[in-house]
């Protein structure tokens, strides 16, 4: 195990029906609530007026900001900053997925300072405060409700950038597992790949190899979220289904399972963020398109914890190690195509020979990770992988 | 699962050498330290000079504190309120086991209010406040240093009572595996059962069914100590068996395995607590007396999540229930005899014909606690079985 600090704030309220707790969960931080919300959604199944209500009912004054993408993007972002300014909130609430949770950190952070927002994505600026922000998780999948980090699209550059600073953790985040109950049967898929791809990345790239307590809890992690995962597509309103399910999403981010794992890598996110920021493609279906192929191409240099996660993952046995990492991550691929999601380039409509243009753009935030293995040329080989 | 809170906002600091960081980690909190521990050990073995020495190179004033016993007494606590009161520290210190951390929480509530501190311990009055605590962690066990919770016992009364509090969980606590490289091996094989005993009440007797998750993490938690406890009675300086076996005894009382388990029961303790209130027996050695046969008695009535507990943490497989749960409690047994733990109280050398009297004192934890199911006729039938 590694040298680590571990420091997870964010209270958790979690269970049926606690969103009509945000007001009260809010208002010991301040009596103006800028709330930040997507499309129109929240406002079709009831959750924006369980949220208002509750807001209201606590005595707070709201401001609303909607419109934010699933992918965030900067312009919508400034905006939601020049707003925050002009009508300085004492506090940010966030209802929706974690692309909405991921502006409001961003313009929590923008809020109470003049330096440029893009900068705290670039690293030109470090974040020292933020406004306090609430959360209420309408699809469980980034964990972004229980740690300090946010993603959002550079749309002129193409830069699919992340900030992550202490102030951005939230208060408080409620998550009540029966808003999932109306969350389609692809997007509870994809969001099942975005959570095994939060954990399997250190999982499979820590180089410290005595971590037993953390490989396990990747391990748990990635059985239940599975399991709650067919539950959910088999009844959308199986409430342990959707319980399980969510909590697995919070504690595949918050930090825990990392902590004295040591330095790790994001080669999959990597490259995937390529894909959603030049194609039209949900995080979690080019997930699916690029952990096969990733796992591939590096279990063919070393196998070993491949053929352990096909151990612990598919309960699957032999003696190659090399034909156990092979069989597993045929295994996860059958499944994710099982639960919907694309496992191929092809399948998602990108032809192969986009391959050196997605790897182009992804060695930029190779570059920007310090993943200096993955050049332009190794990239490429990865994404032949996916073909 | 069932509707929870989680908020554990402890930073910890983890791994080899961190205790030299107690100055600047406790910096923050002000100039004036009241620096509590134990007895000579931690001069004897060095702790205490590199403790001051980063204390004192942190720019800060030090109050000392010293005497606190292994189960410590309300007496003691009193004197150390008194001396909070006088010298007005900004914030406290703790360097020991679980009972200097426990004391030491009590005087962080007691030195800011006017109210008896043992009203805390009763009931009958509330902590809101408490001086900020930073812990350095001598012994592994008691999980005290991630979590809001202290036990002392009141001589005069022979009341062994509990505070838990939010304002009292540790701000910081240093966690440096190499510090547990001189701890005995009985007291690492007591600690061990006792990291057990934190995970298994509620495995065993929660009544919510479907908490996957969390019936991993405690078999993640139960197996990982096992291990690293096999490792560090073979070899005391393994650094790997010291971090994994520190880190899953934290986890195991964090409040993280119990997150959605509903209500759940302390039998084991109830019977201990006795145990060790009457007989000079460690606390850990009194609960590997007691586990096996509280779970032999209950297992006879419901045997399913004992045998699932055989499948888990031992591999062993068979198609009956009653059957596995007996092969899996008696794999314990073994194992605690094997790390030398007693296991019958004939080994700890208390004769059967004492069960009367050690039943009828426990009968009086389980009224405060509320378990009404065990009379003292179930508590002694839980005894027969751990002759």
């Amino acid at each position: 195990m590694e040298n680590f600090i571990f420091h997870n704030p964010t209270r958790i309220v979690f269970g049926e029906g606690v969103i009509d707790q945000v007001g009260e969960q809010t208002r010991p931080h301040g009596g103006k609530v800028l709330l930040v919300y997507g499309r129109n959604s929240i406002k079709a199944n009831g959750i924006y007026d369980r949220i208002t209500t509750s807001l209201v009912g606590a005595g707070l004054e709201i401001v609303e900001f909607s419109g934010v993408k699933p992918n965030p993007v900067l312009s919508h972002l400034r905006q939601g900053i020049e707003l925050a300014k002009k009508e300085r909130p004492d506090c940010l609430v966030a209802v929706g997925g974690g692309s909405v949770l991921d502006e409001a950190k961003a313009i929590a952070a923008g809020a109470v300072t003049d330096i440029d927002v893009w900068d705290f994505f670039t690293g030109k600026a470090t974040i020292e405060k933020a406004l306090p922000l609430v959360t209420v998780l309408t699809v469980a999948a980034t964990g972004s409700e229980m740690n300090p980090t946010g993603v959002v699209t550079n749309e002129e550059t193409l830069q699919k950038f992340e900030i992550s600073a202490p102030p951005l953790y939230p208060r408080t985040s409620l998550l009540d597992p029966t808003v999932l109950y109306t969350l389609s049967s692809d997007y509870t898929a994809y969001s099942c790949v975005d959570v095994i791809s939060h954990v399997i990345e250190a999982y499979f790239t820590a180089e410290t190899r005595h971590t037993p307590i953390q490989d396990r809890l990747v391990e748990n992690i990635i059985v239940s979220v599975m399991e709650s995962c067919e539950t959910c597509l088999e009844d959308p309103h199986s409430y342990q289904g959707r319980a399980t399910f969510m909590w697995a999403a919070t504690l595949a981010l918050n930090g825990l399972p990392v902590a004295g794992v040591g330095s790790f890598s994001f080669p999959n996110h990597m490259i995937e963020h390529s894909l959603s920021a030049i194609y039209d493609i949900a995080h979690g279906a080019g997930l699916a398109i690029v952990i096969p192929g990733w796992m591939s191409y590096t279990a063919e240099k070393s196998p070993e914890k491949f053929a352990r996660f096909g151990r612990e993952i598919f309960g699957i046995q032999g003696n190659s190690e090399t034909q156990l990492a092979h069989e597993a991550i045929q295994r996860l691929k059958s499944w994710f195509a099982k639960i919907g999601a694309p496992v191929s380039l092809e399948e998602a409509g990108i032809p192969a020979s986009d391959i050196p243009a997605i790897a182009e753009n992804a060695s930029m935030l190779a570059r920007k990770w310090g993943l200096d293995a993955y050049t332009v040329d190794e990239i490429a080989t990865v994404l032949n992988h996916c073909k």
